[in-house]
């Protein structure tokens, strides 16, 4: 039986990183992930981002940051996020899915869409072929996109002193992001879970806790 | 009248780093240069090449040499390639390009075609589909193919002191990558001239320069 790859999607502010904490910590005390193990159906319960999944991750960060005195072409830029996730899913992802592990990832090939597509206007075409490339076809197998009101995002991460104050043009850019993870769950209404995470954080990890349960069940069985 | 972008290719040891400069040297000293530019037909004369044409280029360089600790995977060096083919694309030929320059570039996407394709045996397609993505459809306007027998450049190499003794495995790699060459000109008999390179430098560049002068003369008229 093949791994499975969760993965936490979302405007900045929802909570994502929280959230998939939180799932860590209640695959672990409900007992879910030492009855997968103990069947032999699990093997690990593995935590991971993107991007920055990978030392090649982090050595590209720090390029597109630092180290060039030309400005970075587009296409340039998408073709380096394309090389980070090509590493993590050949390098991280696919060795723990292939023995059997339970991924839980921070953020994955909707972001993509989403921010670069919708956010930045770039050539949707192009980042699908690029996500396409990078993965080989590699999909989660589960998606919770954790949806709330851009502007409440944005406060809760300024409250975090993450900057000053909100500009109308990073409102603006929040909002396409935004409509890019709409339509994202319209399509692929069995792939991706809307999550209401404008409710209080116990709330809306009640929300995917139930969903967790009912899709370990389905993949695995009920558990004993 | 947009520019012209001239291709250097071959395997090693075929004197493209040589013939390039000669084509310079020429271009100036017949006055061919000179006329175009008088015209306003070109602007300047560029060199550049690839990988290394930009800053980028120079960063990955060493991200893919040095600063990793896991091993990097085929498919993201294969993206990193690319993501330097972008930046020089959009940050250096097109912009010449776009201002009547006329360009000569030290190895393009047959290398990649012939090395990454035939020599090392990665997926011909993905190849082809992140060549198009990285150039955006720029194609040379014409390339020279310095072809030569393999173990003759190996030999001129290994007599610069690039290695101590030419292995088998490498024979056979770079038999494959020559192979690789002479498909390619085979599919593009318009777009390659092959380029007899085992004569004597002064012979290989009179080809090159009957090629040239003729290829001058289709795209901007006989001299005056």
């Amino acid at each position: 039986m093949p791994g499975r790859l969760i993965v936490f999607e979302g405007v900045e502010g929802g909570g994502k990183t929280t959230q998939l904490e939180r799932s860590r910590q209640w695959l672990i005390e409900s007992g879910w992930l030492a009855f997968l193990q103990s069947n032999g159906w699990v093997q690990q319960l593995v935590v991971t981002r993107e991007p920055g999944g990978t030392d090649l991750g982090k050595g590209l960060r720090q390029l597109l940051l630092h180290s060039t005195q030309e400005p970075i072409q587009d296409r340039a830029e998408l073709l380096l996020y394309a090389a980070d996730r090509a590493q993590h899913v050949e390098g991280v992802l696919r060795p723990h899915l292939t023995e059997n592990s339970l991924i839980l990832c921070d953020r994955y090939t909707d972001s993509t869409i989403a921010y670069q597509g919708y956010g930045r206007g770039l050539d949707p075409t192009l980042i699908k072929q690029l996500n396409h490339i990078a993965t080989n076809g590699l999909q989660s197998n589960l998606t919770f996109w954790l949806d709330l009101d851009v502007k409440t995002g944005l406060d809760r991460t300024h409250q975090r002193g993450k900057a000053d104050r909100i500009e109308q043009a990073d409102l603006n850019f929040h909002e396409r992001v935004q409509q890019g993870f709409a339509a994202l769950a319209q399509a692929h209404p069995h792939r991706i879970a809307r999550i209401n995470a404008t409710q209080p954080e116990a709330a809306v990890f009640q929300e995917i806790q139930a969903i967790l349960s009912d899709r370990l069940t389905k993949w695995y069985g009920k558990r004993a």
